[in-house]
Formats: C-alpha cells, sequence, structure tokens
C-alpha cells in the first residue's frame, strides 16, 4: 500500500516539502458527514509553526478540497484535499543535495531511488505531508465525536518535563487542544522552555507522547495480525521521528510480575470494565472497552545546526556538515496533531470493517 | 487480512488450542527453495516447553507438510503446514467457559464473536498457534541465510537479569540458538531461577527481548505506511504478550539531543556505514544497511495460579478465579524463537516486493 | 492476494493434484454459523465425476474440518478444510513431465516457477484444487440462504444443445441441484450425448454457463475499481477453463441501440425494479436490486486422447503428444458447483464490507 | 481498495463530473522514468470529443502534476495528476437530481450513498473520471515501451462495421493511433457514419473493442486469484459501459471442441511459441509468451434523447424522461485509449511484482 493505508476508510498521501503543494485522498468515507473547513483550519494550525520553538517556516495551510464533497457532505466518493506550498526556500537545500543528514532518510532514499527522489527539504519524507493527515483526520475526528469516539495526543515527558498521563480521555483532550503546547498540566513554559534550551545550543530535542482514545466500542481489532496494536502501530511509525510504541504500561510491564500487571474485571453499572488499565484497553488485540491508550517515542529532530560528521554518498567520501535552513528544535508539540489526526483515519476504518461502511453514517 | 500477513509473500494462520490442530499456510515463496524438514523440527524445538519454567502441556509438534513442496523443494505455490493438537486436557476449561482471565482475551472475544468463539485453552488466541509461525519461519530463515540474511531474537533483560545488547548479530544468533535460554551471555541459570521463584510464588513473570537482522540490503521498506518499522511492529504485535515495541535506541531517544542522537554516516571499505545504530538501522522507513535491531516489552503470562478478581461476563457478576490447567510462567524464553520466524517471514516479504519473486531463488 | 480472495471474508486454497491433500482456509466468516457438513458433502457430490462423461478419477472428498468450528458453529476464526487425494495414479505423468499439454498451464507454469512446480496431474493447476472452493462455499451459501440470497450456476449452452436462461433464479436453483447435469430444462440427456460424443472421438467439448443471483439488496459494489461486475470476474477467472464472462445481456448490447439496451425503472409494489433485466442487475459496478446475472466462457477440455504436436519444453524440440491418464471430456456439468461456491464466497465479502462482520451472523 | 487499483504500482482515482477537478494518483512507479507531458497531452486528445460523433462537452484537460516528478522524472513517490473541470454545465442536470436515468448508475448510487452523492453529470460514476486513468497510463505505457512491451486498443466491432483483429500488434497499435478512431483497417468514415445514424435518430450505439499486448514475458500472472485474466478482467470493468470479457477467442471456444480449440506449441528459432493463439497468450492465469488479447463488449451509451420510462427514486412513483445535457452518442471510440492505459498501468504493477520495483527503471 505504499503511501496509502486503509481497507474500508483509505488515506493516501502525496507531495513533497518543496514540490507545489502536498495533500491527501481520503476514500471510503462514510456519505452523508459533515466537512466543516474551519475545524479543518483549526487542526491545521495547531500543527503550524507558532513560535521561536518551531520552524521558521510557516505555510499558510490554505487548502482546497478538489472532490468527494457536496454541499458541505461527504458523498461517500474520494474526498481530495490539496494544501499547497506556498513557502519554499530551496536554496538552502542546494549543497545538500548529495549529503545525507545523519539519521534522516537522505542515504536511505538515495539507494532505494538512486538517486531520482526530490531531496529538496527531504521531499516526500518531510514532515510537510503530514499537513495532509491532519487534514484528513479533522474530518474523521468529527465523525468519530458524532459517535462518541473522542481522542487526543499530549506530551507525556520530554527532558526535564513530565506532564500527567491520561486518566479522563474526554476532559482532557479538551484541555490539551486549548492549550498552546499540547499538555494535560500546565507545564507549557517548562516545555517551551527546554526546547528552546536545546536551540541555543544549536541542538534538538525528543519526548515521549501519549494517546488517548475513549468511547470506543469493545471487541474492535482482529487476533493476529489485525490486531488493534499492530494496526495502530504501523500507522503511527509512519511518522518521521517515532521510534517506539507501547499499549498501556508498555514496557514497565517487562519489570512486573502477572499479578501487579493484570488488570482486574469488574462489573460497574453493568457494565464490564477493568479496575487498572495497564493493558491500554486492548486484550489480544481486540478493544475491551476501557480507554485505548498508548505512548510513542519522538527522538529529537534530526537537523541541528551543529556540525557533524557525515558522507557525500556520490563521491563516495567522508564530509563535515553543518546544516542552514530552517527546521524544528523539536517536532513534540507539532506531532502530537498529526498521531491524532492519523489514529482517527485508523479508527474509522476499523469502525467500517466491524460495522460496515454506514455507520458513521448513522443512517 | 485478519489472519494473513504479506503481500508478495503471505503466512496465513489457523488453529485452536484444543482442535485438531494448528497450522499455517504460507503463499509466494520463491520456487526452488531447500525445506529442510529436520531444521523446522529444530526450530519447533527451541519453542517447545522444556523444563519446570514452562508449561507442562508438551506437545509434540509432529508436523505435516499437505502442499506446496515436491521432491524436497518448494514449489512456489501455497505451502501447507498441519500439527496436530496431540495433548489437550480440555477439561481444565470447563468451568472457564464464561470467566474472563484479567488480561486475557477471553471478554474481548466474547464481545467480538457473540459467545460462538472457541474458549478452550485460549482458542484461536492461544500461543500454540504460533507453532505454524516457527514452522513456516524455519524455510525462510534458511532461504534469507542463503542471501547472507542472519537473524535472530534474544531475552535482553528480566526482572534482576541483564543480557548484553547485540553487537556482532551473526556470530551472536548462533549463540543465542546453541543456550537453552536465548541469551547472549552466559545466564541461564539466573533467567530460569527468575522464572522458578515467580512460579514458587503463583506469579508470572516478563521481560524485554531483542531481536537483530544482519546482511539485509540498504533501500529496503517505504516512506509512510509501508515503513520496515511500522510493517516488523505490526507483525510483532500479532503476538500475544507484546505490549511494546522500539527500535535502535527506541524511548532513550526521546531523552537525549539530537547531538547524541544522530548517527554519523562515515565511509568504510567503500560503504556507507554508521558509527553508531542508535536508528536501529532504520531511517525514514527504510533499511540504510545497518544491522535492524528492535526490542518489544513482554508483560508477564497473565495466567497465574494466585486468587483473581474478574467478572462472569455471561451472568453479569463479579467471582473470584483460581486457575488450574498448564500454564507457562513466563513465555520470554518461548517467545523469541516465535518473533525470530515471524521476522524472517516478513523480510522474505519485503523483499520479493522490492527485487521480484525470484530473489530469494537465486535463479 | 495469490491464492487467497476476499477483504473481509477470506479464501485461500491449497493442494496439488496427486499431492497428499487439497483444501481452503475461509477466515473471516461470522461467528455462529451453522457448519452442515451433510451439506458440504452434497455440494462436493454435485462437482464430484459421475459416469461416462466425467472422468475416470473419483475421488471420496472425505473432508475433514481442522479449526475455526466449535459445536457445529463457525466460531468467527479461520476455517480449515482438508480434503484428501486418495485416488492418485500419478504414473500416467512420468513421461510427460517436461511436454507442454497444448492450452494447458504446463508451459507456464514452467518458465515462472523455473521447473521447480509440482507437474503430476497439473500440480496445484488442477481442477482438483476446487474441491476446496465447493466446501468452503457451500457454508457460504447456507449463511447467504438465512438472509433470503440464493444463487446457482447451469449450463446455459453447448454444442447442439441450449438451455433456457434464469427467469425465476430462486425456484430454477432448486431445478438446476435436482438434476444429474445442472439445467433449467429437461436436457440432460441431450448434453450427455453431446459429452459421450466428443469423448467417442478422443476430443472434448466447451459451453456457456450462467449463474444467477436473487435476493440482494441493491447499493452492493463500488464505483471503478471494486465493481461488483470486477469483483466477481476476477474470482471466476481463477477457475481453469473460463475464458470469458459477461454481465446480463453482455456481448448481445454490443450490437443495439441505447433505446433497446436501456432497462426502464418502474415502481411495483413501493419497490423501484427494472421491466426488463439486460443490465444483469449491475448498474455502474453497483447492484440494482434485480437479479444478478452473468454468462461464463467454458473451454472444451485441453487434455484431449488425440495426438496433439506440441514441445519438450526442456529438451527445446517439438514432439507429438498422445495423451493417456483420466481427463474429463468436458467440466461444463463438474464447473458448475464450483462457479456457484466461489460466487457464494465472494458475496459474504461483499455484504461483509458493507454491512459489517456480524451481517450474516444475523446477532 | 475502491478507488485504487494495484499492489506494487497503485493507481487512485478521483473527481467527480462537474466538480473543481479528476486526477489521479500513481503510486510505487519506478524512479527515474521520463515524464513526457507532451505525450500525456497527446494521450488525452485520443480520449477528448473531436467532433459531431462525440459529445458537445469539450474539455481542454489542462493537467498539472503536483508531486511525484523532479527533473522531468518519477521520484518513485506518489505522482498525483489533476485535471480542473473547466467546461461545466450543471443546469442540465437540475431537473434530474431525482430520477433514475435508465442503465446508469443513479439509482445504485442512490442506495448505496443516501442521496448524497453528487449528482450533477453523474459525478464520480462519469466518464469524465476517465482523463484521470489515461494521464497516469501514459506515463506507464512510456516504461513499457522502453522494455519493448507495447499495447493498444481498437474498435473490433459495431454494428454494420468490422475491423480486422490483431495480428501484429506492434504495428497495428501505430496504425489505430494514427487514425481519428481506434481501428486497424481504414473503416473511420463507416464507423462515424454508424454513430452519427444512431444520434441522428436520438439514440447511441455500442460495440466490440479489442485489446492487443506485445512482448510481454512468458510467466507473469498467478495461478487462481491473480490470474492475469482475473487481474485485468477486475481493471476493465472498472470502466463504465463495459458489460463483458473475453480472452482469445473466448466464447466463441465455447463452441468448439479441443481439438480445434487448442494452441499446439511449437519451437521456432529456440523460442516456444504457439501456432495459433485461441487462448489469448494465457494459460492457467499466466502468460504464456504469445500476444495477449482480449475483446470487451461496451453497450450502447444509456444517454439517449429519446423519452424514457424511468422512476423518480424520492417521490417513488413512474415518470417520463427526456433527457438534454451533452452526451455521447457512442463511447467505442474514446473508450479505447482509456482501457489502453489503464491496462498500462495494470502490467506496470505485475511487472513490478514479479521482476522487482525497479524493473521499469532499468538501473
Amino acid at each position: 500500500m505504499k503511501n496509502s493505508i486503509g481497507t474500508s476508510v483509505i488515506l493516501t498521501l502525496f507531495g513533497e516539502s518543496h514540490g507545489p503543494a502536498v495533500g491527501a485522498v481520503l476514500d471510503g468515507l462514510a456519505p452523508g458527514l459533515p466537512v466543516d473547513e474551519a475545524y479543518i483550519a483549526e487542526c491545521l494550525a495547531r500543527r503550524r509553526p507558532a513560535g521561536p520553538a518551531d520552524t521558521a517556516r510557516v505555510e499558510p495551510d490554505r487548502f482546497r478540497i478538489l472532490s468527494g464533497v457536496y454541499q458541505g457532505r461527504t458523498t461517500g466518493t474520494p474526498l481530495t484535499l490539496v494544501i499547497p506550498n506556498e513557502n519554499v526556500r530551496s536554496a538552502d537545500y542546494g549543497q545538500l543535495e548529495h549529503v545525507a543528514r545523519p539519521s534522516h532518510a537522505d542515504y536511505a532514499a538515495q539507494v532505494k531511488y538512486h538517486g531520482f527522489q526530490d531531496p529538496r527539504g527531504g521531499g516526500h519524507f518531510s514532515g510537510r505531508v503530514t499537513a495532509g493527515i491532519v487534514a484528513a483526520g479533522a474530518i474523521c475526528r468529527q465523525a468519530l465525536a458524532a459517535k462518541g469516539i473522542l481522542l487526543g495526543t499530549h506530551i507525556l515527558r520530554c527532558p526535564g518535563v513530565e506532564d500527567a498521563p491520561f486518566t479522563d480521555v474526554a476532559s482532557e483532550v479538551k484541555r490539551i487542544e486549548a492549550r498552546r503546547f499540547p499538555l494535560i498540566l500546565d507545564l507549557e513554559e517548562q516545555v517551551e522552555a527546554a526546547v528552546l534550551a536545546a536551540k541555543q545550543e544549536q541542538d534538538s530535542l525528543g519526548g515521549v507522547i501519549q494517546t488517548g482514545i475513549c468511547g470506543l466500542p469493545a471487541g474492535l481489532g482482529e487476533p493476529w495480525f489485525d490486531s488493534l496494536e499492530g494496526v495502530l502501530a504501523r500507522a503511527v511509525f509512519a511518522i518521521g521521528g517515532i521510534k517506539g510504541i507501547e499499549f498501556g504500561a508498555g514496557f514497565a510491564l517487562a519489570g512486573l510480575r502477572g499479578s501487579q500487571a493484570n488488570d482486574a474485571f469488574r462489573m460497574q453499572d453493568g457494565r464490564v470494565v477493568t479496575s487498572t488499565n495497564r493493558s491500554g484497553g486492548i486484550n489480544g488485540g481486540i478493544t475491551n472497552g476501557m480507554p485505548v491508550l498508548f505512548n510513542m517515542a519522538v527522538k529529537p529532530t534530526p537537523s541541528i545546526a551543529r556540525t557533524q560528521q557525515t558522507v557525500d554518498f556520490v563521491a563516495g567520501r567522508d564530509v563535515d556538515l553543518s546544516l542552514t535552513g530552517r527546521h524544528d528544535p523539536a517536532i513534540i508539540r507539532r506531532i502530537c496533531p498529526v498521531v491524532t489526526a492519523l489514529v482517527a483515519v485508523v479508527l474509522c476504518d476499523q469502525l467500517a470493517l466491524r460495522f460496515g461502511t454506514d455507520y458513521l453514517a448513522q443512517v
């Protein structure tokens, strides 16, 4: 599927950092869903650079819908979103064409594409492409919300700062999205300071982010190869910079005894719940009705101003690299709405597979 | 795809813990690959219970190949492996039919399958089904080895014990598989003691395992949704008990600065290498030619002898549960050959997609 | 997908003509569907050779279900059917290993599989593999019937004989399946005589078969690449010997004017119907609620006793070929239950995609 | 996959007849392929209305490439083509919103999309969407030609006119594309006259078209569900108006004896050939090295000016319909380049699956 994901609801991404546009085709969405352009713009705004802690390249994200919407609602046919690139400064990349930025895709892409890839600004590997995810995900999120399914992503941890984990997803999602930085606690200044300190030192910074989903019915997902964990993991690893994912207590479970790790089931108001949620809402690959929770490791942005050792892969020789260009000293703020959007698309797909293509349409 | 994985080389799993058999269909393998039944048996043996640290249910794994092999070699058509269940004691599960074992799939399966699932021994969710993965993976591993691609999985860490991470995959894989427990260092007794201590206390134990792959060409994988990280993650989350995956330095990257996290590229003997490998051999979703390394969190086995709180989901009431039956106090030993086998299948698929269906056939 | 078809309900075929067994894995069926082994046997019997008009190789088709059924009902997990080959006489093929039977797959398979394919009895290309389709399809047919969806396939035409086309699918399916040859009119003797005449002359015979489906809801299928026509066509071309398919009036439409070809819509008892059905129940790739009707061209069996010109593809020289072995002088009788079964599987998949995985379960 | 087709090379279509644009995303093409915009325009021109035998809606097809091309060559990442709709006259459709045009998708779409579909000009079901196929296919055709694989489609038959079938695909493709109507023989005036006669009578006309492919290697395709016949059939049934497909002699084979139908293999200049090609170059679903040939039934355009009986599906009552608007009295001319383009995409996918993603790149 390469640049597409999904079976019933399918997202296809396209575009390069310095090409005419990035965008997405979202196919298979239920017909009749409201397409709220203001909400799409709001989601895109959350991903947009917003100050000294982000890159200086600010794109207005003036998206255009080319197909799949009629009279303000989804038709059920492919919905195409195009987001022009308007603030491109390719000259910054001129000297870099054959130099592999460390921990970037440049060298891997060179081998795969034999030098025909678009190298400007990372080309198709650029985070710029995630704008299409956010726009498509905005439509999905509203469809999910209409069914009582809410989700969001926040910075759980970055060097020196520790946010609270989700405990009440529905209310915390609102809080997260109301802040300048996606955080449950009031730690915006601390996070910003950490990022700016790294930037100051011509360096960059990573962190751990957490996604929470509430309102999902139990029984979603499959045993074995379409486990919800597998499906979500495959999706989020598409996003550059994510190098790990753990569900529920994740790696911490490895250090516990079974008696400490197991989530006891209990009856509550006639429903089956668990008294803890170390499983992150998923047992055997299938939702158990508790909130789905997972953490992701976000590596520090590989583009740093400091001089680095690397190679010129065409000349085949070692070189030193001093990056100029415009880069994010950290993506932990901007990546959160991207993950949320992508997860929203995946959930629409899973629900359509399980309950049929009209499930979200509520017809 | 549900119980199938892969695009060009496709593995399909079937079977239940207490049904007549488990097994697998492996479709799309290159023709002409040797099928070494002794090696399949050897791989199955590594997964088989082997003492007091494992379950008392020991299956002989007398597999039978029903199709796809002619004169000792793959034909290129679907290869079907059937492994009868011979040591079944379903009576142990009789009283459990409606009781959700905590952190097991029972309740999620009940909602998904409306009570029609086979509950005996976990049914289709049982680790027993992984025997089919191991048998199929054995054939794939030999095909990969013929191309110089070697891989293995070891226990990196369990409570109180810390193995060395991979530094030279090719030689360490041999060492791992020569030991009674899959370990790089000579820590077998320590691991066994840890497991037996948990068992003694009617409890169970988890750990972190690590997979290493060497010999993969650079340029394998895709940007975005078929990133090698995403493809591998989706695969391994199929295996019950895995709750997290991280590539290279993974979650530790979240605490580093870019200048500490980046892998410098260098020329070495005319080849591009990196001087560190915190990326785990993957940049932008695509191999960079360095060993591919990833860790997985394995939760403690949820089946424990201690009394636990849970529900009877048919009666809709809280109950106490004291599991009898035969269970592994830890799966960290037995899961390693399963992960290796599954990753071998995934790599055969990736190589066939990239280089064509005859690549492994070497014709 | 190769030997698998379907997205939500997935059929995987395996086996070779002279290997230990043929069979199928049917994944994704709704849980709770009755599995009626007597009906499976009855469907297999319709495909079994039944006299001088068929091959002399009669297999008892003693199938065994290895997984996916518990207490007589589908579990919702992969259902594996194994049908042993019991009447194998490979000696007949000994001399043929390198000789391409004209219009058979032998030479194409040789190029594709580099000589590693199983050549005995056509190997994986043998019609024997369709037994797995019939067994799997029997389960699907009963699930469809419970929703009022009935289907069947009959010989519409063979040299010198012309059956009536479907006009009332529900009643005609019963009539077809009650006869020794699948025919709407009482033409069994005529068809048998035509086949025996061809056999007498050491030759073989083809024909046109027609499938009819009633009870399908309108709105099934997709525009463009998952048109119901495309999905059905892809399926039936899997069956050896089918060389053409046409929906509704098909090729005859090419000779008509629009005013003669169009199906007028009318209201009837509050439902939208068409007064003719030249579209075969499909408009724009999507069902319109009328019976789905399509014809398929079945070529004469390529295995004939007459001496034929061909090549030894290993020696690279022209040779004459006189086939011995056991062959069907025509497959027009035996292919009908195969097509019906395969279409039943495809419809279960389409319905699950459209209405969710529980649709057939009626829970 | 819905509006996408392919596994390694994937085409996704989007757009509506009267929306802002139609277009396509072509993902997975080998990197480094020349993208010849003049040739794309030439292919689009062949599909464009060109006189009184076509619709009066003439679109300039000023396409724009938004991604996937760098310095005139494919990058290997998704290639997005957008073709604005510039000549839209939706008023023609105003009165039709709830009236099902006979043998059109209107009613089926209404049921499927619950009235949210874009009804203007057939919306997403419009032939307008095929412009994206032609543009994408143009790039694929040039890549195939560089490997010696040539293909084309011509009108084989329409009422009163009979073209010659392919006998030498390579030279005939050139002849076909040099003519005003795609024909091997000089029958342009006859075809045009037939179409104009139908138009004169406020009616429309169908025909049979034939596609020929030469230069394909033997061994392409799979047994069972990825037979080349099945894959091609699924593709072409996406195109509105196609109601039948037959390979080689197709339905005529149904009337022959095996001795008349079989293609004898022969050695010729050291290569295996067949002395006839009634199989259409495919045996057992796999190419045998002979030209691949297939015919398709094209129904008469359902849009006719004559008054027709139909229903208002919202009011639920019978109505008479007199279509105004702009329509093709026949699509047999314009459909040929569409089929050729779509088949070219499918072949690129099949070759990439078989020989790897670099096969067409010739690196």
